[in-house]
């Protein structure tokens, strides 16, 4: 398919604000370069429950209630509560939002998941369709391992491309009151495919995809790769990483030191991650930590956060299906660059 | 928890209307009540594919195509599309999504799908953030009945209050511009969950949410029961509605015979379906068929659309958890009303 890039850029008006934020981890995260930047580290991966699906749940509890406690607000000020996670039906985000009693849409960008949310949470506070909303995501190397690719009694080596499950969940509060990061505009991205059919090789799939969003972003919104503090892509690891880097000069479009890639960031080279982190709360928990306590100390101005996501299923790999990729941007800026 | 409801509902300034539609149903939908009100009735219930699965995405691909031409739009047109469905993953909007150029968004409602996205879509349109996007959702009997109950080969014997999937999907294009049946509002659903295990009854799992919904719905627009044409549950069934029907009654509204659900409308009697139709692509065929041409024709000028989503997937029915349940409300009325 010849594709066409650009009028993907939504630009918000009325300065939708990130007036909260919080992020929590697991362990073996809580090891990694960004532990000083984290929330919350906790130290059992169960999270006092007696599965791990059930401890990604809590996970995300405890995401969005302190995310809702750092925005210095109580559950009756949040309208609405988007979010999603990998697992099937998104059960995570789901049976957290039955604990509130606010609305709930679920949403599910795979590993975009962070980017969607706040892309869409950014259009309705916008909007004026409500005023405050939370947007959370979550994964866990536990409950994804098992889902997606074996049983975690098995031990099956890991292939050389593969990347690591972040345990870890992130939460934003979005509001046009208050005070926060702005959210100044959102790339909505095109699903990409470029045949990748090796599970095991998540980067690759998602890098297409990747460099149509960054394209069609740097159209609309006639700018430059310079003109960002960080380009913060979620999590494509160290291979998918340098092919976005090719892919983006073959189109003229050079990444310099100011990109970065979550999944590359968040774990120690001696970690033995393979390619790196990878999972919704991989962006959710990097953007969470250090990426917004530097937009709002003013050491950086303007941030572009995008989320990548695969977009299959155990089903459609044994099908012989190929790796669809999809990845949403948002530009996130400094209340203080005004 | 005490549930507060309310404030759960948008308005719409800007009037984002329904340009153009589209249902497509398998073969046994294709011998219900509703055979004569589809826009496509396929023999083949693999759509021309290997799989169920792969016939499914192909359901979803002639669903938007088919609601793209109604709307005398192409492609280029459509700024997102705003889609999600029962399979992990929700691999058959995905991999749909991936064969057209326009940036893709899944969201993830279980079987109140056709309403979430409904009600996004027309928050993003009236905001003016996209001037058209396009919604969808299906479901397919075979690769439903595959994923969350036995396989088909088992020919297991069905439980007195199970549901029977409907094979079908169902797409819509909003639009600021163009002419066709105006979404004046959506309500929000919030998750609720009464306890039931037994995942053959889903009716009686998703009422709760429906009675929330809709007393917050006419809280806040200040209506009753009887100021709609008709109010349409998604896929209760015969014993979800009744169940629902007394919930109500209990808080002082009383449904009339202006309330229908889906999946009692959607199979004749004599179709051994049990309590009813069920499945995103339930509410969004009949939605799809018979409502959106009654609201054109003006038979109807009032509709309360309701889809309602049972939460919870195979892993968390084993883990011991109950079924929560979500709905969300859009009403469209008929552009002769004004």
């Amino acid at each position: 398919m010849k594709r066409e890039l650009g009028q993907q850029t939504v630009f918000f008006k009325n300065k939708p604000k990130i007036i909260g934020h919080y992020s929590i981890v697991g362990p073996k995260e809580g090891k990694g370069n960004l532990r000083e930047y984290f929330s919350e580290i906790e130290q059992d991966d169960f999270f006092g429950q007696k599965t791990y699906e059930k401890g990604e749940r809590v996970m995300i509890e405890r995401a969005l209630e302190g995310a809702v406690k750092d925005a210095n607000l109580s559950f009756d000020d949040i309208k609405l509560f988007l979010s999603g996670d990998l697992l099937n039906q998104i059960i995570s985000s789901s049976y957290a939002a039955r604990k509130y009693d606010i609305p709930y849409a679920g949403v599910f960008g795979a590993c975009s998941t962070m980017a969607e949310s706040l892309a869409l949470g950014a259009c309705l506070v916008d909007g004026g369709h409500f005023e405050t909303v939370a947007c959370a995501t979550s994964s866990h190397f536990s409950t994804a391992e098992r889902q997606f690719r074996t049983p975690l009694e098995l031990g099956s080596q890991r292939p050389p491309t593969s990347q690591w499950t972040v345990t870890g969940s992130g939460a934003d509060i979005i509001s046009s009151k208050g005070s926060g990061p702005i959210i100044t505009c959102a790339t909505f991205g095109k699903v990409a495919d470029f045949g990748i059919t090796d599970v095991n090789n998540m980067g690759a799939a998602m890098a297409p995809a990747a460099m149509y969003t960054l394209i069609a972003h740097f159209k609309d919104t006639k700018t430059k790769p310079e003109d960002y503090d960080l380009i913060l892509s979620g999590d494509l690891g160290k291979l998918g990483s340098e092919i976005l880097i090719d892919l983006m000069e073959d189109k003229g479009y050079k990444l310099g030191l100011n990109y970065k890639d979550c999944g590359q960031i968040i774990f120690k080279r001696n970690q033995n991650v393979l390619m790196g982190g990878s999972g919704c709360g991989c962006s959710a928990t990097v953007l969470n930590s250090i990426v917004l306590k530097k937009l709002i100390t003013g050491e950086y101005k303007r941030v572009l956060f995008m989320a990548t996501g695969a977009l299959l299923s155990t089903l459609s790999a044994q099908q012989g299906e190929s790796v669809p990729g999809v990845a949403h941007a948002v530009v996130i800026e400094g209340e203080k660059n005004e």
